[in-house]
């Protein structure tokens, strides 16, 4: 169970597997980027010619990949996952659709191997601090024997249910709600900044009100900021909002204000401002009202 | 400044009339309705025949009626402020828009007496309790010869600018949180049931995460209730989220997500639903879904 093999170093899984790497596991490691490949031989850990053969003599195989295509292509492409040992487990921490994830978690289990559900939130920022949130759903013996290498990676590890998909509907409904908090914050202050009201001191004051939300707190501050640091992009939220309406799809239930939201998201990064700061949804509001 | 005179003695200004009373202030106040008259006698306080009776020897005037068009016509019907002392401090502490507040303010001054623009937040539980949040807008000195009475009716009585409207600003913006943040915590619970998870270990988790609200962890629990207490009825968000879209009239400014928010409140009342907790408003996505 020492060795680990972790696939998708990108922005969150560089980060990652740095972290598990340095509570004493042993990382090898795939990303088709040759960058990723570099990090991870920098941090100590060893990096592979592909997936297969990460797998090879892993007790547990990390995903984080950019979505459910990705990692059912990782993991079945030429028999890779045959290629790890019978009793390895597979973790999928990236964010993907419920029935993407049962379907995945079904093919797992056909050959034999065990899988948890384990999505993740908390950006980079909290992949780096090693404070990740991560939403895993597996039977509690499960869930124990990958319990250490997930609390390597995050400050908060909480079993959501026993059935894969459970942990990717509570990362769903998670950023939903967050994707919404963003939008609904930015129209707030732009409706403020044009009735024309000192938007900072009333920022102050609502985030201490029935009005209050995390995100408006975090986010709300950085709206008014002309060009902010930028923790999280506005294409993670594109990307995000997606899996949510996706999952709506599957289900057939209405998300209106998920399905606006988006809209909003993925209008700003149409206008070239993807990769800004997610708080500069508030651009989308100032487009729209003709202020800057 | 001894002598209050209360009008609008409905759900919230009765009680806010009685800790006037209890904080020692003597209220002469006056409602269309004989029920709200009935309750101020019992509390101790002075009913009279009309507001311009109320207004008689008053320090200050306290208006907590429906909307603007009820203040302005309790105010200039009959000339009936200037039945007021010369120095007499009219506040204004139902939510009406800013605009409308601002036009008030101006038509108060004209004759000589002094505004503050004044709105709360919390509801009638606030009310009841003395809790409620107050958001005044006035100079510093006018602020500071009417703060005993608000502190007397809220918890957090707060100066949030020094002109008539900024009040009503932040209290509008407040409201749009609010009401989105409702509708918003209904979406998600109702994806969640739809998709089939544990919603009540869910809703514990997620008012923990970059994903919680004020009101996902006020209102979330009672979604889940099949016929819970009214703490706050839909009606209310029908009326609030009214003068919020009225503000974004008033200035031309876009609100897409407030303006869907309403959609769900409003068809909810339209059901016949509008006197149920306003966390009923997730009757409308289990209406469009079909689910009960």
């Amino acid at each position: 169970m020492k060795t680990i093999a972790f696939v998708g170093l990108g922005a969150m899984g560089r980060p990652m597997a740095r972290n598990l790497i340095k509570a004493g596991f042993a990382v090898q490691g795939y990303d088709v980027n040759p960058a990723g490949l570099e990090d991870l031989k920098a941090a100590g850990g060893v990096p592979t010619g592909s997936a297969k053969e990460a797998f090879a003599g892993a007790g547990a195989i990390m995903l984080m990949v950019v979505n459910a295509a990705q990692a059912e292509a990782v993991l079945f492409s030429n028999g890779a996952l045959e290629a790890a040992p019978a009793e390895t487990i597979v973790c999928l921490m990236a964010t993907c659709p419920p029935k993407q994830v049962q379907a995945i978690a079904e093919r797992v289990a056909m050959t034999g191997r065990r899988f948890v559900d384990s999505p993740v939130s908390g950006g980079v920022v909290g992949a780096t601090a090693g404070s990740l949130t991560i939403m895993a759903a597996a039977p509690k013996d499960l869930f124990e024997s990958v319990r250490p290498m997930l609390e390597a990676m995050g400050s908060r590890t909480l079993r959501v249910g026993d059935k894969p998909g459970q942990g990717a509907t509570v990362k769903t409904i998670n950023q939903l709600l967050c994707g919404v908090h963003i939008v609904v914050a930015a129209e707030a202050l732009s409706l403020a900044e044009k009735i024309g009201v000192d938007t900072k001191s009333m920022l102050d004051i609502l985030v201490g009100t029935s009005a209050g939300s995390w995100m408006l707190k975090d986010r709300g501050p950085r709206m008014l900021e002309a060009d902010p640091e930028v923790t999280s992009a506005v294409d993670i939220f594109v990307k995000d909002l997606g899996i949510v309406l996706e999952a709506g799809r599957e289900t057939k239930a209405a998300l209106p204000m998920t399905a606006l939201a988006y809209q909003l998201f993925n209008s700003t990064s149409g206008r070239g401002e993807g990769i800004a700061d997610d708080s500069q949804v508030i651009r989308a509001y100032r487009a729209l009202n003709g202020t800057t």
